[in-house]
């Protein structure tokens, strides 16, 4: 199968795109009608960097790379618009296991209210996803970055830490349990990260790195420290236990394992209560106040006894 | 050096950016303003199968890869706005040639007017590029998609032919010669875009895949069908020469082989010397009346001895 005919059945299997798509899928660009401001981010995924193809189904795969992406708009607050898609084929990827993986994206999309309005296919040595997402919102104010935490601030999470890592350790050692599903399938938190926005949040980060080196970045966009009581995250269920099995500390996994894919928000603190009220009434997951912003620079996290944790991201070139 | 400090570093280079982009590099997204509608590309470019590393120096690849991707763009007829780059390095590709490598690519965007606004640096097999670029007009019937073309249009080309395929003939055989230029160094038609666009162009489509294809793109989408007179076609200097000395034919590399980046645009035929006047007047290339837009179906290209070669395309997966 060639090029064109792939993207021509790709193109018959998507779901019809949004109101601000004028002209998607076939032309030389997609042509969109943005209402007001537009927040932009590309992520790329690669086989053996960011997946494994034995540990996914092509649909599991497809479903993460735009999960990964829209990850980004969630973090900024807007609503998902529109996702631009690069898939790099390599030699044993039949156009099946292609179909399937765009099917994945597209279940993801239709569940975010996401146009998958453009792309580009490619033969590639392994596996490769570059996905483009653009979010909208009406006005420019309505974008929350990382840079207006202010002291007092309260520091709330969505979700839960340490399934990603722990995910990866079972997956590393063939084994199975409920942190794999957070490894492979991220969620967007784009439900939390609106609402979020309008409870007033001042910066918000998504948490890809890992919570202590996001957070590091967020401190320093914002000119801020910021204090994190350990005994205060929401570990996934079954981190501990994957944790305990291979002698590694829950903490590590929660701090510094990355790919989470959580929300990190500074909020006035008289604002989280309704923050957590409105995020639980749209069906989003839990948001737990985990420290507080502070005047100075830095992250400091601190353990009950009064340690503390070193800030260490996760760096994908090291 | 990690992500962090290379995105740093590239970040440090990049010139300033343009009116409609307010945060750029260093958030979880881009956030824009666009005045109006946008055109939004994205185009992949690897190593081994779009260009060889050891045929080019990084700023080289850098400038192909985003030349590449605002093409589309020139094709639309709009202005150029953003690029978001995924660039995925591999281990035998060191700090230095990485930014080289942006360094070329922040040059055509100075050129064009386009600020570098995003991207994701990631490891990577081979060298991997994924330029996303978003163009801005005011209206949205500014644009120029592939479908208007008019039974009666003149079927004119910008530039020359055939340059690129010369140029990878010579490149395979390790020779030289100025069609090498074109391969390595395509241009992008954003001054003629916009010109026939003004001029009242119906459609348009870039040469990344050979006349042939491409035509049959734009007659298909229009619903007509394209005549196309080779004794018309311009073709690029050298491109005989390179044809003749490797037994080739040079229609053959002016109709099937790709890579040109030269827009192929109807318009109406009272049009074309004022479309033609308004390209020199901004120092564009030169325009050529190829051929014309019948009803029907298909592309027909005819040999001045009455015959007809076949319009084919170029198949990257193929």
């Amino acid at each position: 199968m060639g090029e064109f005919e792939l993207l021509e059945r790709i193109r018959r299997r998507l779901p019809p795109p949004g109101p601000e798509v004028r002209i998607g899928n076939g032309d030389d660009a997609a042509i969109t009608v943005p209402p007001g401001a537009t927040a932009t981010s590309v992520d790329a995924l690669l086989d053996g960097v960011h997946f494994r193809r034995e540990w996914s189904n092509p649909a599991g795969i497809g479903r993460k790379a735009l999960a990964v992406a829209l990850s980004d708009l969630a973090a900024m607050g807007v609503r998902a618009g529109e996702a631009y898609v690069v898939l790099g084929v390599p030699s044993d990827l039949g156009e099946d296991a292609c179909l399937e993986l765009l099917d994945g994206m597209a279940a993801l999309a239709a569940e975010t209210g996401t146009t998958l309005a453009g792309g580009d296919v490619t033969r590639a040595p392994v596996l490769t996803l570059a996905v483009t997402v653009v979010g909208h919102a009406a006005q420019l104010d309505a974008f929350v970055t990382r840079a207006g935490a202010r002291p007092g601030d309260a520091l709330v999470l969505t979700g839960e830490l340490g399934g990603a890592a722990a995910g990866l350790l079972l997956l590393e050692a063939a084994a199975s349990g409920s942190p794999i599903a957070r490894q492979l399938e991220p969620r967007p938190r784009l439900v939390e990260g609106r609402a979020l926005a309008e409870a007033g949040a001042t910066a918000m980060i998504d948490l890809s790195d890992g919570l202590g080196g996001d957070a590091s970045h967020l401190a320093a966009a914002s000119g801020i420290g910021l204090r994190i009581e350990t005994a205060a995250l929401p570990l996934e269920e079954g981190v501990a236990e994957v944790a305990a099995a291979r002698g590694r500390d829950p903490l590590e996994l929660a701090v510094n394992g990355g790919e989470d894919y959580e929300l990190l928000a500074a909020l006035p603190a008289d604002r989280v209560e309704q923050a957590a009220a409105t995020v639980g009434e749209r069906g989003g997951t839990r948001l737990t106040r985990i420290g507080e912003v502070v005047a100075g620079e830095g992250v400091e996290i601190r353990l009950p006894g009064g340690g503390r944790l070193p800030p260490r991201g996760f760096d994908q070139l090291r």
